[in-house]
């Protein structure tokens, strides 16, 4: 939840409606009162938006005054014309809060192919400025929003040479949506003070085992992106190099904002009724741990199987199989929610299955594997497979 | 349909109910009254059923004289009991046919984990033989469903060397089914006289453009088998070697049935209301554009927009990206039911749109793809996502 807990010394927030979308907030900022050490990872998509093009070159510089993000409109596939609308966001900003528009980054979601009304952005930066506020991170949160049924914020606080750090992060979902596309973006903001080329590795560590970590229906959007600014504020020593003991308690803290954050994606996919966490260990080597789980994750049928509450082991070993993962049929064990049911090349019975069926029925749920050919493991988030799901994708009207 | 026209010389056929299953039909024989030159391909799953392993094995002498197939339960997961009960349906179908079990191949479909009910098989080979018919092809196909709606059968004449000769063919679904497992089975018979290395080289090329391009869900099953068997009936000249225009024209019918099986296993995917053919040209190589088609074909954004009618060229777009293909977006084109909906960088308009939307509501529909950025081209195809679909992967009893 959004609140005094949530501010960041140094930062203040707005979210606001501008007219993009009929009624809810739209337009959201993120400024820092002085230049911040920026960092950010983008969608590894062949197909870009113009907010991401242009973000990516901005964040070359390594320092950052405030990210500008609207929802609605994704301002994807619109040639020269969303370069231009995506610059014309940044100038906006910079001229609405005195600093130069080199010093903004700038982010989009919302339907792809339509162009950016720009004079009701326009209107909504100056309207965004004049409302910022040190405990406006909630409204930003809800500004984000396409169709997440709910504003995801995540904080925490630590003490870093004798002074109180805060860290806080908020994100939107990862479902496709709106009725285009998808778009996983997060903010993260913290009154550390690093370097930016310490923050631009730590967010990539982080990001790979948390925002990457989560599947909805195995879709990249063209335009997410998760931005990290550390504006120095709290006065605490300058993080530079990993493996000082300060430096693993600010990734440690960072990595459990991000994981907060991700397990709400996953819980809020669209049509999700369950949080979903798949576990794989005794693989061969990493990639083939990542892939099983990821593998495991996108399976519609172990999906709709976990929708059902169905311990359906032989579709996660099917599936796993498909994917051409090494394991040793007689040393796999596939355990739901902490029931075995599978194990020596068996399944475990019909009390173990009466067993898993009743934790099944939870709001969060586990699949663990075991595929007993080695010592690799890997984690994904993921969420069941709903006919909401189906119903919100089908019918939709622009 | 299966008829007069779907026998083949020298081969007889039968479907029986043996007690598997409830009440449908679930057991098929298919017998060449001399030995014939066999060949086959089956499921690339890191695990695959006991039948797989038998069939695996036999098929290495390049003849054989029967199949034996049982719908209901997959015997995959079953350990040594499995290889054990595979190979006496073998034993049992040689027992009965007056020929040596190392002659028979065997295939099983359904349920993973449970034992085959072995007592009832017995039975039901003997009954199965007793059955055999020249026109018992449509029962054979029966036979072999699970959650299929339909029986799937092809066939073809051609003149080869002044000797009429029949290619026919039977396949069971490739949803996800029954209610664990998918698997794709399909079994080619013809009275042409073949070599075994010249049936390998044509049906695993036949396979690759037809059966290999069908996707339900995205999911490769235990037990996916393809066989393919050539008596010598019609005493037409043996064919050898590829390029012969005997050999091509041979090749050409064979894909011929393949395809329209392959349709068919689209067509009938779970809960499907739609065929989809997705055409991809203009990529960069040959594996960018296999990877795109599949892409699109298995992206459940697609899948649901096509069940919803909604001309979607955003999430075709979104999907290709995400999988890091190459394309020029000046240079993409996308057409649905052959009305460009993007070009030049841009969406075609609204009245594009409606026709592109009026044309969806078709019951074969089709997603066409110029990447802009070279000459190769790939095809898939499969069906739409319905809410259907969710229903019957997620409300299953055993």
């Amino acid at each position: 939840m959004a609140g005094p807990s949530s501010a960041v010394p140094g930062f203040r927030f707005s979210g606001i409606h501008c007219g993009i979308k009929a009624k809810q907030k739209d337009l959201a900022l993120i400024v820092s009162d002085a230049p911040a050490s920026a960092a950010a990872v983008f969608t590894r998509s062949s197909v870009v938006g113009a907010p991401v093009e242009v973000s990516r070159q901005r964040i070359r510089s390594g320092m950052a005054r405030a990210v500008i993000v609207n929802s609605g409109v994704s301002n994807v596939a619109m040639g020269e014309r969303g370069i231009r609308d995506a610059l014309r966001m940044t100038r906006l900003a910079g001229g609405a809060l005195g600093c130069d528009a080199e010093e903004v980054l700038v982010a989009s979601t919302g339907v792809i192919g339509e162009p950016l009304p720009m004079a009701a952005i326009a209107r909504g930066v100056k309207s965004a400025a004049a409302n910022l506020s040190a405990t406006g991170l909630g409204d930003a949160a809800e500004a984000i929003r396409t169709t997440d049924t709910f504003a995801k914020i995540a904080s925490r606080r630590l003490v870093l040479g004798g002074r109180s750090i805060t860290l806080a992060g908020i994100a939107k979902g990862s479902g496709m949506i709106e009725p285009d596309m998808a778009t996983m973006l997060a903010f993260l903001m913290t009154d550390a003070t690093a370097s930016p080329a310490f923050l631009r590795g730590v967010l990539r560590r982080v990001s790979d085992d948390t925002f990457n970590r989560v599947t909805v229906d195995g879709e990249t959007s063209t335009s997410d992106s998760v931005f990290l600014l550390a504006n120095g504020a709290a006065e605490a020593p300058k993080l530079r190099v990993r493996g000082d003991p300060d430096a693993e308690r600010f990734e440690e803290a960072l990595h459990g904002i991000a994981e907060s954050l991700a397990r709400d994606l996953a819980r809020d996919g669209e049509g999700a009724t369950r949080l979903v966490t798949v576990r794989i260990e005794g693989a061969r080597n990493a990639a083939e741990a990542r892939a099983a789980a990821r593998r495991v994750a996108n399976s519609m049928l172990v999906k709709t199987a976990i929708f059902g509450g169905d311990p359906n082991w032989g579709r996660i070993l099917q599936t796993i199989g498909a994917e051409r993962i090494r394991l040793d049929l007689a040393r796999t064990r596939i355990r739901l929610c902490g029931i075995t049911v599978f194990r020596n090349g068996a399944p475990s019975g019909a009390a173990a299955r009466r067993r898993a069926e009743a934790k099944l029925a939870a709001a969060e749920v586990e699949i663990a594997v075991d595929l007993g050919v080695g010592r690799h493991s890997a984690r994904m988030w993921t969420c069941d497979l709903s006919g909401e799901y189906v119903r919100i994708n089908a019918e939709y009207t622009t």
